[in-house]
């Protein structure tokens, strides 16, 4: 059933007669109804009546319908209205556009629009990467989106995955300080998204590709990098790769072992899966074994149609290992699922090696319970965020596209990931470490930091970054 | 030479001696180059010396110059460091992104992004018109150009048309309170930014088209418009057109006559000139003769091969007047100039009817100067801040959007920018009228309130409103 979730919270407005215990009978049926009451607010009193907003947690919609029926059916109470709180908060967006200069005089118009803009226009104009630093494109990121695999609920369109951009374009600013805008496409052909994508870059200072389906989302990135002067990201591959890795640092800290050395189960050939395997490559795994529904993914392989899958089987399993995954689990020390609910068992868990670390990334129902495999593995992490060690992609993508457009970095490279990944592991102190704490909480406010100091320096480091000290045009020394 | 603006203004760090009598010395040579002192402020005070921020307004970019070479050229002063008040205030941009809705716990969390905003995500699946209240559509305007006809400038591409871009923006949101969004595409294909602007309509409520040259301006939008289900306004051809109606309408009264009746020459026949044209027309004016620079297109110019100039030969000079400006203006009572610097004489003043009418709209150098025209005509307009009756399209676009989006209008009508214009007239009252008061400051705030209501009053009038009284999924009552 789960458990109460602001996520769905009603508010209802009650009217009742002002008599001792009232109050008490109505949040006691809400209680029986297995509702979580929050706020309780007076909106007017009146002679004989007193209106109430109660706010009540329900587990999901249903349970919330429940809940108010039963106060429906309670004598003498009146249900004004029922808000919903979830949409209430939604109503009208989560975003909005505001200005950063005055514009209350004459002299302030002259300056910010015309005449004064044409000079600024004009510099541009000869210079055209001075729009780097003399407008937004200094600080924006496009949240581009086609709508094709919005969250766990599939294609549902470039309208209905609005609500989840804006949702990205807020905590970009929030943890990040940097400006998002999202863009929902009314195309899901590859060649239409790459070329529109190109025609707004000017605007932006970097793209962060979000919930494309796979393989498709893989395609665009490849080949929108070489065609447009600002990076490129696509988030739920390399976003959700970054977090996990940084979570497998620290946990390998706790067990022991080396990232060299041990052997690691990935299971999902999808988008997430294969971004996983390419940093855990870079960052120097070698015994890597990928399993798609059909099993181990092996050098047999290596003629198969799907682009991922043969990157796979040419690139990992080295010792040529067959068989699903529960076959080829025995010793692994590490199991990192980017797939479906419930595709580990108990069982599968017991076959690792001793000191098991388990990432059971799923969402929003993990490849195995966290209850089924604690007793059999040292380390869990799941997406959730009832659970310790949640991998969220919010640790990655505000301060590594701050640390990108601090300067001006051309594009991301694999260096820079694992930089960032290195910097989220770091937050935490080897003394703080334990298997309940691998992965600082998404309200640590010192990561977006520390991955944008990382980032930044990496990308200098790499002859990515293209800031110079000073713009042009604003004056001289 | 003109005036000095703040849109020249640099501000200079001196050192100097602190020796008194220095500050004068140093104040009358920057009057003696002419340069306009705004503030000076103590930036520190040491044992000797003393250093300072003094702001000068110039004429332009070289006066300003001039200035500072004479300071650099003083005994004792050093000028530590020069900047440029127009390009500090554009460093990073103009507008930013902010949120709306808190993210600063779990619970905030939960609501605002995963898992509650896969609630919203499936109703507008369900019904996707209800993005309209759920998300930023509600409120959000694209500010879309190509960069091909940016200010007085020319084609000077995407880049650079940015700057303008935002402050549009920035005028949406203090003016009217609407958020906007500038989009600068790289690319002039006229078929690439339809098919663009079609990509990107799922994330806006509307499209306000800018600074994209004529005729590709007219072909763009009138192509855009049965294509997407939100509102399309090239302002350069229709904000213009409302706001020098608006104007029109209040000299008429002026000077006690009827637009069915008045001769109008409309001098120039681009996208403004043909838009200014097709309202006079939906309002009633009958006797209008349209001049490109080979003169008065006639019904002979039928068959011309430029569409606005056939469309202008078919529809206007019901009297088939030909030959020259000079020979139409002849007895005409209102002449509007959308074209060039210094084309009307003041001879061909001379030659209008009594209490004649001048809208000299040419930028930044009007048709014919006001100086020149007063002695000759009644009303005398401009497109500049620092004449009378200044003729600009933000006593229009942010009032006229702000209507559309409240009502959630399919499209603007032409009894819409006719609402709009009647609008911004009646905001000056009859005993208010003057001849140099036509048409509201920009500053006024009466004027955006005014220009909303009437649009959406006059958007539901024609049946393309489309708002329900309350957003679906809100709750019931």
């Amino acid at each position: 059933m789960g458990v109460q979730s602001p996520s769905y919270s009603v508010t209802m407005r009650l009217r009742y007669p002002d008599r001792a215990g009232q109050l008490g009978r109505i949040t006691s049926v809400i209680g029986d109804a297995d509702g979580f009451i929050g706020a309780v607010d007076i909106v007017d009193v009146r002679k004989d009546t007193i209106t109430r907003d109660i706010t009540v947690n329900a587990r999901n919609e249903h349970h919330g319908e429940q809940i108010v029926s039963r106060v429906r059916e309670m004598p003498h109470v009146e249900v004004i209205s029922v808000s919903d709180r979830t949409f209430l908060l939604h109503l009208g967006g989560k975003i909005e556009v505001t200005g950063k200069v005055p514009v209350k005089t004459r002299d302030d118009l002259s300056m910010a629009y015309t005449p004064g803009v044409a000079r600024v226009c004009r510099a541009i104009h000869a210079e055209p990467d001075a729009s780097f630093a003399l407008t937004i494109r200094r600080n924006m990121v496009a949240v581009i989106t086609d709508g094709s695999a919005v969250l766990g609920l599939g294609n549902i369109g470039p309208r209905a995955a609005l609500p989840v951009m804006e949702g990205k374009a807020l905590l970009f600013k929030e943890f990040g300080g940097v400006d998002a805008f999202p863009i929902c496409l009314d195309t899901q052909d590859v060649d239409e998204i790459i070329e529109t994508c190109i025609r707004l870059a000017p605007t932006f200072g970097g793209i962060n590709l979000e919930d494309i389906s796979a393989p498709r989302c893989v395609e665009i990135e490849e080949r929108l990098i070489p065609q447009v002067d600002i990076p490129v990201f696509h988030d739920d591959q390399h976003g959700t790769a970054v977090v996990a890795l940084a979570a497998l640092e620290n946990s390998l800290k706790v067990v022991g072992k080396n990232l060299g050395e041990v052997k690691i189960i990935i299971n999902g050939a999808g988008a997430a899966g294969t971004a996983i395997c390419k940093l855990l490559l870079s960052m120097g795994a070698g015994r890597i074994v990928v399993c798609d529904r059909e099993g181990a993914i092996s050098p047999d392989d290596s003629d198969d149609r799907h682009p991922l899958k043969r990157w796979v089987a040419e690139n990992t399993n080295p010792e040529q290992e067959t068989g699903s995954l529960s076959d080829v689990i025995r010793g692994a020390d590490v199991f990192i699922g980017v797939s479906a609910a419930d595709v580990l068992s108990e069982d599968d868990v017991k076959r690792m090696a001793k000191d098991a670390i388990v990432f059971a990334l799923a969402n929003p129902d993990p490849e195995i319970s966290p209850e089924l495999a604690a007793p059999h593995c040292k380390v869990i992490a799941t997406g959730r965020s009832d659970y310790p060690n949640q991998i969220n992609n919010v640790l990655c993508f505000p301060g590594l596209f701050k640390g990108v457009l601090e300067v001006r970095a051309s594009r991301i490279t694999e260096e820079m990931k694992v930089a960032a990944a290195k910097a989220i592991a770091a937050v935490i102190t080897e003394t703080e470490l334990s298997p309940d704490y691998v992965i600082p909480s998404v309200f640590d406010r010192r990561v977006a930091d520390a991955v944008a100091l990382a980032v930044s320096t990496s990308a200098v480091d790499a002859g990515v970054a293209r800031r110079r000290t000073k713009p042009a045009h604003l004056g001289t020394g």
